[in-house]
């Protein structure tokens, strides 16, 4: 590809700690396995902040070009590859790529590949012009969708959607979000919707409750100032025995002990997100003869990824979007850290 | 029927701290949906002793007569009762009978009928001669099988059996078994091997490993030898990334941090037996990361039932046995607070 | 109960190949685990036709009272039912009791039990003014549901509902309704839709794909105008590579060979109805090299059944509906053996 | 590696109709995501013949190496491969490659991947004594495991191994195999017991009735002699309803049609192997009210290669094994052409 530039802007942090710093830097070429891909947009998560503090037991790459939902498009390919084109709209997320070839990988499992590289975070990631991803690993975007728009879908949407996947509710069935407010929260009201599943919204605060309501939920619990949480959540519920699923975003201590107390019977408790050593914690007798089921989701694999764009490009899933430039990254985070953000941040890597 | 006696010995308890009687009762009479079944043996369980100490949140009937492992003789049907003929050699187990009309029951939950009726705590139970069941509920036992020898399969075969299949894990697959040395154990490596399945048996003492080893465990961890069983579990497994799933037997606190460390990615923990005030604890980040999941079993239903008695029936499965007499319960529960209790006591009715 | 009358009004056959009489037969009496029910009112179904042509092979009642698909309100209850109340409004379905107690009872398969008893065909069904049911069987209705609306979701509804849980589609892709137009067809594509299904309309005619799109199918092939219905069909779906589930309302020879050369490789394509004779016809190869599932569908059981009155009573459900006498049942076949029926008719057993 | 030579044996064909001719060709170069195994034992399958006659409607490269089932020793490898070490040993098998990154790919489902390669079809195979192989594919073998005997795992056990998967049948469940004594179906006998299942088996004669009960089935019904096949099939299994599962290794008309009539209802008929022209057919009525599922299963993924091979690997399947020389592959396809071959034939490349 001839008209590539030699240099680009990215973010690069030098270690644990460090900030990001915006700067030039030479753009990478692609093995024979990789792809180019020019990103256009990026998310801004929260995780981003864990990689800079350092605080995951997971070893990372410094200096460092962090950002993990990058929406772009493909400059150029290594020599193997014939099923991503040059042009194509993509996705570069969290899971760069894997080895395709271990155990977990041939059980669709690529998350949990021993080899798994992550975005920002093993390999530099999408504070970038110019990112590398492994060519079988990328998400299709198809042509119609808009770039800024498609971006927290390829962390954010993705994991609330494996959530919902891996919480065996059928369809009719009741899933209570806790956390539903939020950034993950509103996107999986969303997707649990599309899904045909009747939606519990836990938050705390009316405004929350409103927006909630307006993306779905059926009924809405605010823990600030409901005096019983688990009667409350269970009267919302056919025959008052607890609704089906329980997704928790920010799975602390109090909310998870909750939820085991006011789900169903026979019903799944799902874990997302990963505070720093935060203790899941349930009360043996219970769990036993209520016979629930507790797991964790971590992110989709390469299916979930192109069902939870499929969702989005049908319209029925919206995030909240203020587009800023990459060269203000600095002050995103600062925004972010000071919880002064709704809805989600993405950065347009031009500016 | 004539024949049928208008009293019986029965072992009776007056209240929660009190200790069980041995004297004459009068023999029940059956209702329109249930029959009437001359108990030849009851094997004796640590539930039991739960019962008497009253320390599980349950109501109990008082007075009561307990036991739950009945195995006898159809000897009186009401009226409603086709299916079960008099003759007929049945089980009476912990789930006496449910509703079969509530979503539970309609799902084939029948254990988690809020409705549910348990042997020997809710109603009298099998410490007596003659004892009352719920048609729909009885275990069917095949004529050849012998009554005394099926009875242990009752309760705690039927509880492992549960247990396994609730684990997901799949012939030719890995669990391991925390605790598989005791009575629950021993059953849980010969149900795992007839399901095809790879046993990495875990508990104290070489003798418990001898006797883990013969009863077909692949291999077996010392607890009390190892220096690092999270090492030592993963190095008996495929890829040394940890077993399938994992039975904790005894669901206590450090076997589950551990197993939450052991555990292959995507694994399962199921949880079985309900030490009182035991709490399950598990770090958020492990467990999402792996995608690990955590399950409580309580017993089978009707259909476990019938499927644990066909693998015994079929020569698969021996528990260890001694028959003692009705009239000499004290003695055996003393015995069992003691832990002098090698494999299981039935005891016999008539003696 | 005392205000009961003696006798009622009711359409009784006396053998194959005669028709219904309207006239006055007694009220009869529950058993210990039955309800009476004051049907309001009753749907009509092809399969009244089948059971007075007697071309099924299945043993029939004679003289028989038809209709399979009452809804009313509990009048009167036997001995042994305390979960059903006088007053409680419910509806009798085609499984009008099943024994509860075998294999396939016990694994919530209570429409494959040895020993159903079937309204309107081995037992008296809902073309009469009070009617028999099992109370374990009967389908619980909300008080606030239309009667005369919900009827026809008793057998139709949860025939398809069913259908759609066995063919295993996902929330998100696709499942093409063959004879989607229709009267099962029409209920398919809502319930389709509410469990987050994407539905490929095929049937005949121009009119039928307006009402096929109305109700929410997201394309529509006529058969009758396309040139090549597996091209047509691929063109619809992902990658074009074919729907990920067919239901064949009407499973004759040629659309079931069609649908499994349009189908996706690893789909499942689910026959529901049962003309009399016909056949089941696929090439091995096919079959073989997509791994394509094929499977029957039944109707459902009591969950089935709740979960399907469910979604109706959210409102997701509509079916165009027509309410004539009971007294008027023989016109009413008449058009249906003519073919003149659009949407469902009830009758109002009042009147 | 400096050690290999420019040239070895091969058998080739030159085009349909054609016969493979043993002669020198040159040893092929491994590209990027390949490696190049020394080949030293091939089995040989009745699908080498279908090659050369040319009877399926796939496209096959000419001129052609045949043979898929070989096993051997890594001599060379692409510069991306870290996960294949030379002097592993490795099996190659039909699925010599897919693309991983199709949704089939994605989902573990790569025998249906559109870009599927498939050694001596559409790629040269295993009848050479070097050959090419996509890293990502080749199946692992423990390097004590005995390469000559292991061959036919690579294919026709794989094969059983997937059926008996896709028949949903669960420990301790009946399954009837159809064609049960001969090579596949031997196999299949010995993985049905390694995988807990109770194992029906059916074949023509009483030697073959000897050699399957050798091998572990419960039961055998002689087709040759029975009167009245669906009886003689439902009095060997639980009460009498029919096996849960059948395995259809040659599945003709007859065999399947009897198949839908003796199966327990709710019960998977797997159709395996693929004869030319062959029609599955079965009556829609007994097909909808038993709800039985008819699936068609093609090759394992790699995760089930892994899986058969370590079935194999604990000893728990024995093939009886004819090695010849590669030399002698006409004269083992005259004796294959004139059904004279009882278990496999493998041939060892280095004579």
């Amino acid at each position: 590809m001839d008209n590539l530039p030699d240099t680009q802007w990215a973010q690069v942090a030098q270690g644990p700690g460090d900030e990001f710093e915006y700067k030039k830097v030479p753009v990478p070429i692609p093995g024979p396995d990789e792809v180019l891909v020019n990103i256009k947009f990026s998310g801004v998560c929260h995780t981003d902040l864990h990689v800079l503090a350092g605080d995951w037991p997971l070893k990372t790459k410094w200096p460092l070009i962090g950002g993990h939902e990058g929406a772009g498009v493909v400059v150029e390919r290594g020599e193997l590859i014939s099923d991503v084109k040059i042009g194509d709209h993509v996705g570069v997320k969290w899971l760069n790529g894997s080895c395709l070839s271990c155990s977990f990988c041939q059980a669709s499992d690529e998350p949990l590949c021993p080899k798994a590289i992550l975005s920002g975070y093993t390999v530099d990631g999408t504070f970038q012009q110019y990112c590398i991803a492994k060519a079988a690993h990328v998400a299709h975007i198809p042509p119609d969708v808009d770039l800024a728009s498609v971006a927290p879908i390829l962390c954010a949407g993705i994991t609330v959607y494996k959530a919902l996947k891996e919480s065996n509710a059928r369809p009719g069935q009741t899933v209570a979000i806790v956390g539903a407010g939020g950034g993950l929260g509103t996107l999986a009201i969303q997707y649990a919707k599309a899904m045909g599943l009747e939606v519990l919204a836990i938050d705390g605060g009316s405004e929350k409750g409103e927006l909630c309501k307006k993306l779905g939920a059926k009924s809405y619990i605010n823990f600030k100032t409901t005096k019983d949480i688990v009667a409350d959540v269970k009267a919302e519920t056919d025959e008052r025995a607890g609704p089906n699923a329980v997704l928790l975003i920010a799975p602390f201590e109090k909310p998870f002990q909750q939820a085991s107390e006011y789900i169903r019977p026979r019903g799944t408790i799902v874990a997302i997100g990963m505070p720093a050593d935060a203790i899941l914690r349930a009360p043996v007798f219970e769990t036993v003869v209520k016979m629930i089921t507790i797991k964790g989701s971590y992110v989709g694999n390469r299916r979930d990824t192109a069902e939870a764009i499929q969702f989005f490009a049908r319209g029925l899933i919206s995030a909240p979007l203020e587009v800023m430039g990459l060269s203000q990254l600095q002050e995103i985070f600062e925004r972010l850290r000071a919880g002064k953000v709704a809805g989600r941040i993405v950065v347009d890597t031009s500016k």
